[in-house]
């Protein structure tokens, strides 16, 4: 299966460089008849928006999704559903001297190790543009789930900053911390020509029960490589995770919710817990200073963490809806 | 696509229950002529049988691997090959208490959830046996990389131990540290019905260049979905992984390495390290006293996590293969 | 995806030469809890045993399916359904002129032209040997369909003679046509080296509605990829099919039945007909007379077409019933 | 795999329902830097709109392609190439009658079969208008196919004619047959409501060789589903086809080109025949002659067959020239 597809039974593909015409994406597999609303759409793409925080790249873009196909009268047709959003404030020229030049970290040596040709413009799919499709994905994937099945990424912790268990999420995706405080803290960064990490946290509130294949497609394994083909994420964990691995039997088993939400790779039913890491962006110093780079990625991400995890739900929940035609589960097991 | 299937133009599909006929495993997509030696096949298979050592579950098997089809003259014929194992050893007496008691940690619960229906004399497709395909679909992966492309899995920590770098892999998989401490370790959990978890670490030396696609298959994606889905793996990171969370960018580019060998999600042909972490089997108390269960079950682990890597590789490599005969890569990038 | 898989959400993948140890198929897909019976299995497989009827090839192979996976107490566990038939009569002596010599027909000269080597001792994959994987395939896939679904293939005509519609089907597949008679032509030919195609024809009765999609996997497609792809098989047509070439669609429009019980690329509901021309075997003259071959393979593909059919409505179905969970489809249309 | 994706390695994905804003076509897989050129690929869709030809359907549409990504200084780059067509000239006002009709041989009845919902102002997806993102997938499938392959789609019989072998094509797509006696029997039958099959026949000269797998891919399959998933194709063969089901071994033996060019399922590099059949159009009476329906769309066919021979091609070149990295052909058989 070439690259730039997701799933199987809710297949996403989606498509566009960031300095072509359009970002865009089709979710193939949505059943008929389910309600979906263009403005919502639009609200969840506004999220991933950069220009949208103070400290954030000074890329303005509209990001209007403009809807092509699979959509009538306000439901799905069961048909894919194509929506394009227009690259409309792509700067070539701000890019001429990258067509000789690799940047660490990104794609550029990569792709043309791969291909042998690339467009030196920018990213091209490596972009962070690219996300663009990936929350198109999700929104459509969200309504396919139950609406008490909740996904919440937010930032656990950044720089100096570590969030509150149980406070509100702010601006910025941290919890119980002072917006203002992170921002002048981004601020900084930024004019220092310096970038930082942080580690994500996400729990899926009342998923489906029985999502996940024992084997290859266990729930934890696709989302884990959901979350880590997201382009800076490094690291991947779910329930006590990293923290496995300095434990012993006795103590873990002690508390159910360790399992993260996950037994032998499927779903329980229980609050789905994983988290993962976003590396600091590779572009420091004066060109960090100077571009249009956010000098941590983190508060963009959080949708698009989001959008992973629904897509890998709805996947999955299409599967097991046909399992569940042919066998009902037992209503108390 | 079912769940027992991994791989796009290498698919193995493996299949068999822990307390059923055999264990087997179906490689589909090599190329014809790769010449194949069972011995070594067998090698490989030996590494992860439990009984192997002292410390480990007390089930011996025989793990004969038994060639169904696929290979003539010592040669790969390009059509599928199908091996399997016997099940020489199961007691499925030992296991009649589970025909309604669900093991925590363990998928009993899950699949009745999932199914309505299950086997109760073992774990099924969850149980750790299943990696006995794994090992099988590893070998023949191993045998389409080029030579040079070595991979190797070492345990990085367990209990109190730590390896040390560039140090000898021991019997255990520990590097620099004694086998016999660690025997004496494990055989003291066992005896006190305890257990522990562990972290792995993993190098590819020498990839090929330019594997990976730059979106939802990126080499990192692939690689933490293959590792995730081994049973006991609860997180996965690759490059400075969870060291990048709080981290600055200037000091993450000052060394290439950082970025563990992918770059864009496509490898650029430098070691390729990741790591992952197995938590501490499930079964404690009395239960792990009595019955034949690892105290840790990362050194039988080790040659899967290994297999895992080598098919995400052989995988991406027989797509690379295809695009190069038609966009030959320039051979000083 | 390799050549050995098919199917989407009820995927067979099969294995094994014709000369190698053993034929082989992996189910994959099956929900569990579905009962199912080894010896209706064994007498699917005995219908299309060479050697059952008095004119066919000499070959006798016991075919004795052996299950090694997916079965517990009589009901599918929702896993992998691997099953096993030995090659027990194998005479690779047979065969050795073959080593440098390609057969008009065969695969022979074209396996080299694609791999560069091959198993000379036989059609290796390209065998009807494969045949049996399709089998086992179709037996579990019927046991998914709804009972009142029917399956049937007959010989429409074949040589000099034609089935008469309505009649029951023979010992060799025609309805209405003395077995006496098509055996003694069938043995006419034997003696004189020759061998003869045929047409034939397939119902599905009762088919559950709403399978198929409306662009590349259109029921018609998937059904005439499946009933293709059966080695001996070179047209295909449904409904009134051929006939259509020469029809105005006043004519056509006037029985819904023209239709062949598919509209858009999804079942109505109504019988499903469709037809396709099995080959003359290109074994002729002194070799036809001495080996073991068969004047006509009509008799023997019956049960295989019937069970691409059935898989490819088993696939479908399963789709469906994802679909189906979401979108209740109305009761009265 | 939802239902508007074609091909494993060069994936076509399609969107676009008649009456909606817009058709398109995602091509992902296509290796980067083969050249392309998107005035001819507007060319190829001129070949199919209707209204080119003054018998067919009076809806004008300017089909002009937009690309959206994937190309960049006139080469592919390796990413999702994406192509849309607005529609332009939809008049849903033509249509509200059908909100509650259901027209014969159409996929209205059978969508709300499968979904309980559909766009009752045209075909959706079941239109023949679907055919443009075939169209464009074909074309940059064929720019992956060596020069000298050449795939000829033509009309072999229509109506009252016959197409003359080796004679050019006209307009219409028959072989020496005048376009002014094609034209005035078309433009007759229309003014009549009425409404023709035709039989179509395709060769492809200079195939690659070694395409095709030896189950369930062969290459006759692969393009009999092609070639099936259009919409008014009820029959496929090649080679010989039907005119197998009454032959005799002896005589069909005699010619190599018996066998179409594909042996055991794969392609021998010799001329590759194949043909179909399309349905007369079931819009008849006082319907036809009103609206803007074709008396036949063999004409407008001939580029969907091609492009569907093309995509099937390439598909499978892709997959071989995996296999040929790893052991190359011999030069000669």
């Amino acid at each position: 299966m070439p690259g730039s597809s997701f799933g199987e039974s809710l297949r996403l593909t989606t498509f566009g460089e960031s300095h072509g015409p359009a970002m865009g994406a089709v979710v193939d597999g949505m059943p008929a008849g389910i309600p979906v609303a263009l403005d919502e759409l639009q609200a969840a793409l506004d999220r991933r928006r950069p220009g949208r925080l103070s400290a954030t790249t000074g890329r303005i873009e509209g990001d209007r999704a403009e809807y092509l196909s699979g959509i009538f009268e306000g439901r799905t047709l069961g048909t894919p559903i194509a929506v394009i959003v227009r690259n409309t404030d792509a700067r070539p020229s701000d890019y001429d001297e990258l067509r000789t030049e690799y940047r660490p970290g990104h794609a550029d040596r990569s792709t043309v190790l791969k291909h042998g040709f690339r467009d030196h413009r920018g990213g091209g799919r490596a972009s962070g543009r690219e996300t663009v499709g990936r929350v198109i994905g999700g929104y459509f994937a969200q309504r396919l789930l139950p609406a008490a099945c909740r996904v919440t990424a937010w930032i656990e912790s950044l720089g100096p900053f570590r969030s509150l268990p149980d406070a509100e999420r702010g601006r910025y995706g941290m919890r119980g911390v002072d917006d203002d405080r992170i921002e002048a803290y981004l601020a900084e960064l930024k004019a220092s020509g310096e970038s930082v990490g942080a580690l994500i946290a996400c729990t899926i509130d009342q998923p489906p029960t029985g999502l996940g294949e024992p084997v290859f497609h266990k729930l934890k394994s696709d989302l884990a490589r959901a979350v880590m083909s997201v382009g800076a994420v490094t690291a991947f964990e779910y329930g006590l995770g990293h923290g496995f691995g300095a434990e012993h039997g006795s103590a873990v088993t002690q508390t159910e919710s360790n399992f993260g939400g996950i037994e032998g790779g499927i779903s329980t039913g229980e609050r789905i817990r994983f988290g993962c890491v976003v590396r600091p962006p590779s572009t420091v110093g004066e060109k960090a200073k100077a571009g249009r780079h956010d000098p941590c990625i983190a508060p963009r991400v959080l949708p698009v963490i989001e959008a992973m995890a629904l897509l890998v739900l709805a996947d999955h929940l299409l599967r097991q809806a046909a399992i569940d035609r042919f066998q009902p589960r037992p209503l108390s097991p």
